[in-house]
């Protein structure tokens, strides 16, 4: 249903030493970049999540959307939210415990359309350790989902829960 | 994959002619409050959806969740999202032109668990007509997502686009 284009872009030394080994809250800080892999969006999968999630025309059929408010077929944007934790999870970053967001703010700019090839680029900004619990802490994640014209397809800017080295459960 | 089982519940009188006749952004109120179907979610369900999004153990494996964060299966975040979506499509609440969401804040108090029955429960918090677009404004939205303990499973404020009576697009 959906093309997997590419995996993990690795952007500098540190986001490649994360390919290797799992990453704590002290890895992490403000100004970390790291892109995820791509992924084309066909009409069908856009269809196929809409019909099961988000069943309205502009989301499941190609000729009732022209007359919408998108003026053509347009994928949920918790289609777009859900493809992004997929390129998340295939960006190699591996967090330790897991990619974990309790909270965060999401906004669609604009909507995935048919064909439209997504990739997610992400960047900390804050790095947080928990007061009540010493071994872990959170980091404030930005991630942008573009396509294949660098047009913003959805932020997410979230809470990533990260454990403290020397005490994470296995 | 999934059951369902029920459809709207209304709560006041307002809400009822919503059911028979599209909303425009005169109709709502701040206070205004409506409540979607129910529907309970299976493990295969969590796991289906997360094999696909969110392939993390905690999403996709029962046995492996249990030396997690989570103690066990829980659903990914995004599964609770498109889930309830789902649940306010089903809701019966008709906005004219249909429920499109621009951005939002998002937090998952605690997971979605196998065998939980989720509803939603919806709240207007403000209605603002569109500075520079006539024809529109939005109606800030906040929607709790609750199981059958009634526990808050996640909670997304979002601003929803509503279109002016007479001015929206057939």
């Amino acid at each position: 249903m959906l093309q997997v284009k590419g995996r993990a872009r690795v952007m500098d030394e540190s986001a490649q030493e994360a390919a290797r080994a799992p990453l704590y809250l002290e890895d992490f800080a403000p100004g970390f970049r790291f892109t995820g892999g791509t992924r084309q969006v066909s009409a069908e999968a856009i269809t196929a999540f809409a019909l099961e999630f988000d069943p309205q025309p502009f989301h499941t059929d190609a000729e009732a959307a022209k007359s919408t408010f998108f003026g053509g077929l347009a994928a949920s944007g918790w289609h777009t939210a859900a493809l992004t934790m997929r390129l998340l999870i295939e960006s190699g970053l591996p967090i330790a415990g897991g990619f974990i967001g309790g909270s965060g703010e999401i906004a669609w700019p604009q909507p995935t359309r048919p064909g439209d090839i997504l990739t997610v680029e992400c960047e900390v900004l804050a790095v947080t350790p928990s007061r009540s619990r010493p071994e872990r802490g959170t980091i404030t994640l930005k991630m942008e989902t573009l396509n294949q014209r660098r047009e913003v397809v959805q932020v997410f800017t979230a809470k990533v829960l990260v454990p403290r080295r020397g005490t994470a459960a296995a």
